[in-house]
């Protein structure tokens, strides 16, 4: 009821402020500064909270957003961290997009890896760069933050490398619609963009008229004629195979926010579903046609028989990268195989360019619906976490990962650490309304620990459940700091530290007993005291040494409520290492030896 | 004695090794791995730490480096920071460089701040990125830290940017004399060079015949006619002025390393000197001749005076930026300045390309040799630290500097972060033989920090003094994970954390009340604890809350001895700032409104 109440009063305040803004136009008068029509933009998406660090060229801007009703600043510790607390929000809020704002030169390039991440990883990201003035980058002066040879442009040619739109802005008549034009780009392509704001340009009048066209995250419509043959072709082919479809979601399913769509083509048709690691959560894992994560030879042999066996495999947001493919292993033919992908399709070997699944699923959907009596007979294997046979105190990466299986609930979202985390995590059983995040296919390490403070945010705005971090502490290191913006902000994670002792995925991948692959032991549990909560008035810290106590901590209904921030020192053995990560490491091995044989 | 005989060993087996190899080419024998070739020619440069992380594609190589007898292998954190390290660390080697290794594309783009930083400030270090192997960078398959679209060249692009050389090996045939060729470039030119190293070639054989010549820093030589005719010009209006020449010395002095044969030509010619905030310590601040920093209209009166009323102004390896010049308020014509670069020469409007300053001045030493008696009757201003009269007890910016002066040693490595710290310590005099470290041009917040670990191990390998780091919590919060580096390696540097709650520095550029510009308290003094000294048998902190207390601690001997890691939280006021940045800040307001007056 109060988050109604809420609704309607902004909606209203949104009215009088157009009529407002009418009646200004019908006068003539330029009525909005650039930096704040590019905040009523970011308002219009729902975006609430921006990420960042202050820098001497955007100090302006953020009086702008510091008086924001909206929009929240959350000052970062870093910028890297700052990148990957927009990814992790974009993550949060489909439709939406994660933001940051840094300083030119010295800001921005220390969070060029994040972006780069979220352009790998295909989520929605403005970096606004607080430029000097639009005069000093005609006459380039020799100011701090520049490079000392009048090259004002080169940290835009190195973020050319990886966004899919960049603006320069430097006047003011096309700043408004320069703006929307990469907002669209950003939103469309799922990719981030990138933007520099000069100095003086954040306070320049212009006209609000075009905030009354709201942006569209819509991709361009496809061609009906040819959408018509494909549908066609894809329903023939359905046919001839009897029904024999199972339905492989995958990671651009999800950034492409297809979701709700493929839902109803599953509800609707009874298709067997299966999910790559990079997919997970896309189809709710308890669902009963949901048969569990397929990674090429990897995949538990179950699922490997029933998907492979399929007389056509219906591949949707494909993304087959070696860590989620199981390297590279898929075992069916482009013969059988129908991909839906955001800007085009393919049926067996035919391509059809500019035809994106949002608007074909739901086409596909109505002409499949009459083979559901057929696709239902298929049997689908229960996805469910198995728990190892083991005699054992110790906790082994077998045992934990189905036993947090059972630790989470609904609406809560998940993130694990590239790592022993990501790799063990991917064969637990999610409830419904989960979410699942993690950098599969970028694989940065540190990532997680950004990426949770922002999609905590997130999960505020959507009235989700709790965050839950899993982290190794060799990553944790890279960017452990942001541990205390999530306490400055009163946010409440339940953050598990696996301490294995250092990077154990290289371990597997090479160097097992190498020095390299070892770090410095951190004192974890006193961490959060030091970043700002010496009272622990904010959070509590534990230590599990076996499974008998980390059972218990988890039974106890006051830490799994998750009122104040919780960090949970895991112990586990430096060697051991989830199953599916052993097997992945074996593969890439194979194919990228370290040292001659 | 001991450090004779290491010497003379190692020189032996030096030796050895040469002969040995001789006698496997005089068989045809390739004899050295193309990773051990590499690491033989930093281990000439009397490289003997690499900084960097571990990653799926630097593991081999790595294992070379841990087997190496002289160059160890320091893991840090994160990669940002081993960019700041490496910078460090060539800045008290001259002749030698600074090394980090990183993985491809996370590893590498956390990075790029860090060497962006010693591009613009001219300090040479070497990035050694692992890369996928040549066969997979031909066929491009989608492999983690990729970007998903086979551009497996982007981030050497985005590092063309930032570097000035860039070599990716790709085969073995080539890979000495590119290693060779990247190398020089990075030592003549004094700035970070480029290297992608894929992972099949570390071990591919290739002859080590090419170790035998010796790499040089020394710039190309001068046209012997064209330098007689400048030395002729400069004499000429030398004689003119009557010797009325003052000398200022600048960053490029140090970074392309003249310092000695600037020495030599103040010594003979006794000419005054002073010195911009970047070249500080160039010139010993203790030396009679020397007169102090000259920051343009910001200067001490007196030193602004004497130098501004010289006839000609000697200008030596000049980096006019903003925060080094006063926000470029020098204060004497063109037609008074004589420039000499590590590349080219000005005398007056007249520009000689090619013509380097390395060997000019020795040339120039012998010619004015006979002013001296003339030049020593200039007065030069005595460059000493000034106390405030002021009562209070509190800690104040204005006291705290010289009091620090005071507490400072010869041969001290001292670091200063961008901020109240590096503006606060320019007008400190630093005792001979100490080395200053600051980012005054590139000004990333932060640095410092990385910096202190990297110039810690520098002074390590020369024999150095104590190392000392003055950084603002708000940027201490950026980087902070590298102590725990500094306590793995057992180095024992002192760490001021000014705690005066957040970016001091921009208060007074904007937002002097703004929450933008508040940091979230840390318990600084637990910090060591937590990052690996729990018992503090490597560290002790401390809190001073007033002059007497900080007074005291200094002059505690066991504290000045410095034989563990020391950090000592400082309480100082929010809106305390350094004379020198008020006046700064207030400059650049001028030229950069954030707000519309």
């Amino acid at each position: 009821m109060a988050e109604q109440t809420v609704a309607s009063t902004r909606a209203q305040m949104d009215r009088l402020q157009l009529e407002l803004q009418d009646l200004k136009h019908a006068q003539g008068v330029e009525d909005i500064t650039v930096g704040d029509y590019l905040l009523a933009r970011l308002d219009q998406l729902q975006i609430t909270n921006m990420f960042g660090l202050p820098g001497d060229f955007n100090l302006g801007f953020l009086d702008l957003v510091e008086d924001h009703p909206n929009i929240h600043w959350v000052g970062n510790c870093n910028e890297l961290n700052s990148g990957y607390a927009a990814d992790g929000y974009a993550r949060v809020k489909p439709g939406s997009m994660g933001v940051l704002l840094t300083t030119f030169g010295v800001g921005e390039l220390s969070a060029v890896n994040a972006i780069a991440g979220s352009y790998a990883e295909m989520v929605p990201v403005l970096h606004i760069v607080g430029a000097p003035s639009t005069s000093q980058q005609l006459s380039k002066p020799l100011l701090h933050h520049t490079l000392g040879d009048s090259r004002y442009e080169a940290y835009a040619k190195a973020y050319e490398q990886f966004t899919c739109c960049q603006k320069y802005l430097m006047n003011k008549e096309t700043a408004a619609a320069d703006i929307d034009h990469l907002l669209t780009e950003i939103l469309v392509k799922a990719r981030p963009g990138y933007m520099t704001l000069p100095t003086n340009l954040v306070f320049e009048k212009i006209s609000g008229e075009r905030l009354k066209t709201p942006l569209s995250h819509l991709p361009p419509p496809n061609d009906p004629e040819v959408e018509a043959h494909v549908v066609e072709e894809i329903v023939k082919h359905v046919m001839a195979a009897n029904g024999g479809v199972a339905v492989l979601v995958d990671a651009c399913a999800v950034r492409h926010d297809v979701t709700q769509e493929l839902l109803e083509l599953i509800n609707k048709t009874h298709l067997p579903v299966y999910s790559t690691p990079m997919g997970k959560t896309a189809i709710p894992e308890n669902y009963d046609r949901y048969g569990g994560i397929y990674i090429g030879s990897i995949s538990r042999p179950e699922i490997r028989e029933k998907l492979e066996s399929a007389s056509i495999i219906l591949s949707v947001g494909g993304l087959r990268s070696d860590y989620n493919s199981g390297n590279f292993t898929y075992n069916f033919p482009v013969s059988r195989t129908i991909e839906l992908h955001s800007d085009h399709t393919k049926v067996f070997y035919a391509q059809y360019p500019a035809i994106g699944m949002k608007q074909l699923i739901p086409k596909l959907t109505a002409k499949l619906e009459p083979f559901k009596e057929t696709t239902q007979q298929i049997a689908v294997p229960q996805f469910k976490s198995v728990f190892p046979t083991e005699d054992t105190e110790i906790i082994t990466q077998a045992w934990f990962w189905p036993t947090m299986g059972e630790f989470f609930r609904p609406k809560d979202v998940i993130i694990a650490e590239t790592g022993t985390a990501s790799f063990g995590i991917t064969n637990v059983a999610f409830p419904p309304e989960s979410i699942f995040i993690a950098q599969i296919f970028w694989g940065s390490i540190g990532y997680s620990v950004g990426s949770t403070l922002g999609a905590a945010l997130g999960a505020q705005d959507r009235n989700l459940g709790r965050t839950i971090l899993f982290v190794g502490d060799g990553s944790l290191q890279l960017t452990v700091q942001e541990f205390s913006t999530m306490l400055r902000m009163n946010l409440k994670p339940i953050v598990f530290v696996l301490n294995n002792n250092g990077y154990t995925i290289e371990r597997w991948l090479h160097g097992k007993e190498r020095k390299y692959n070892d770090i410095f032991p951190w004192a974890w549990t006193d961490l959060l005291k030091v970043f700002g909560d010496k009272e622990e008035l904010r959070s509590k810290s534990y230590t599990v040494h076996n499974k008998k106590e980390l059972s218990a901590l988890l039974a106890d209904e006051k830490f799994a409520r998750a009122d104040k921030m919780q960090l949970v020192e895991v112990m586990m053995d430096q060697f051991d290492a989830p199953v599916t990560l052993v097997n992945q490491a074996e593969l890439s091995g194979k194919t990228n030896a370290y040292v001659p044989k």
